[in-house]
């Protein structure tokens, strides 16, 4: 099963700059089936009920708005700095040159609320680690954070299991 | 049951500028049973069986990845430029000061796949008709798009029903 779903993704040389193998999520995407596997497998990898499901702009948004009904769970957007209308806390994360910004609205969650973390791909965790820290500190019970792909030589997931949170990934790709 | 919907919806002055009342989903989609009817009936207003859903980057990605299980349909993704790995078709609309572009991979659909288009709001409906011409120049067959939130005094919805698209939302505000 797990070949078959890795069949659906595209590999995409040299994007977005040259070196890179972009691991394309938009084929399996489009695969109704592939689609419905996969979210049938995140869902029954999922530790325990949760409240909501978090998902990182853009890509995560797919994948926490699916899993909601199988959860039965609410969904948290994490975006980008300047795209919530809300008051927001803020976490900032190291890029490989500069600084980037991940937002969430103040008041999206009670604490103590549990929550499981989604985005389609963990590389070396920068973003996904913000995440954790921006849910963290507004209340959130996180055990879990789940990924379609890994690419686990950059590292990502074993850093954020030291965070302790329990990582699963459908998918695993050697290489960057 | 309408009005159950609405109240939560959260209505936050002066966002993105002065003198806009942006209506806010996030507080929609944090509720797990609000999204819930949210897609519900949105799949039971879907005109006939779609092999696609479209989403419109980024929060029409989160309504057409939740309707993938009910519609048994693929996903999608209408991106800002430079986004997308892949290869892209493009269309450019206007804002208010100078112009925008969308892409969708030219490879994302077979002519003559059905498709619904989706995203959470339509206020002048710029950027849902660029993605009507940019899925009909794919080759989509596109009878219909849905919204969350119709602005029906900016016109969007009406300029959408003259291309011959069938425009169904769930909510309705008055003013900008």
């Amino acid at each position: 099963m797990n070949d078959d779903l890795k069949a659906l993704i595209r590999t995409i040389p040299d994007f977005p700059k040259p070196g890179i193998q972009f691991r394309d999520i938009t084929t399996l995407l489009l695969d109704a089936g592939g689609f419905a596997q996969t979210i049938a497998r995140m869902a029954a990898a999922t530790l325990g009920p949760v409240d909501l499901i978090a998902g990182i702009e853009a890509r995560g948004f797919i994948f926490a708005a699916a899993l909601a009904a199988p959860l039965n769970a609410g969904v948290l957007l994490i975006r980008k700095d300047g795209k919530l209308p809300g008051a927001t806390i803020a976490e900032d994360y190291a890029l490989e040159y500069g600084e980037d910004r991940i937002v969430m609205h103040e008041d999206a969650l009670v604490p103590g609320q549990r929550v499981l973390l989604v985005d389609d791909l963990i590389a070396t965790g920068g973003t996904a680690r913000a995440a954790v820290r921006l849910l963290r500190k507004a209340g959130a019970e996180l055990r879990q954070a789940q990924f379609v792909i890994d690419l686990p030589e950059l590292g990502g997931a074993d850093a954020l299991r030291a965070e302790k949170i329990q990582v699963d990934s459908l998918l695993s790709f050697a290489g960057h």
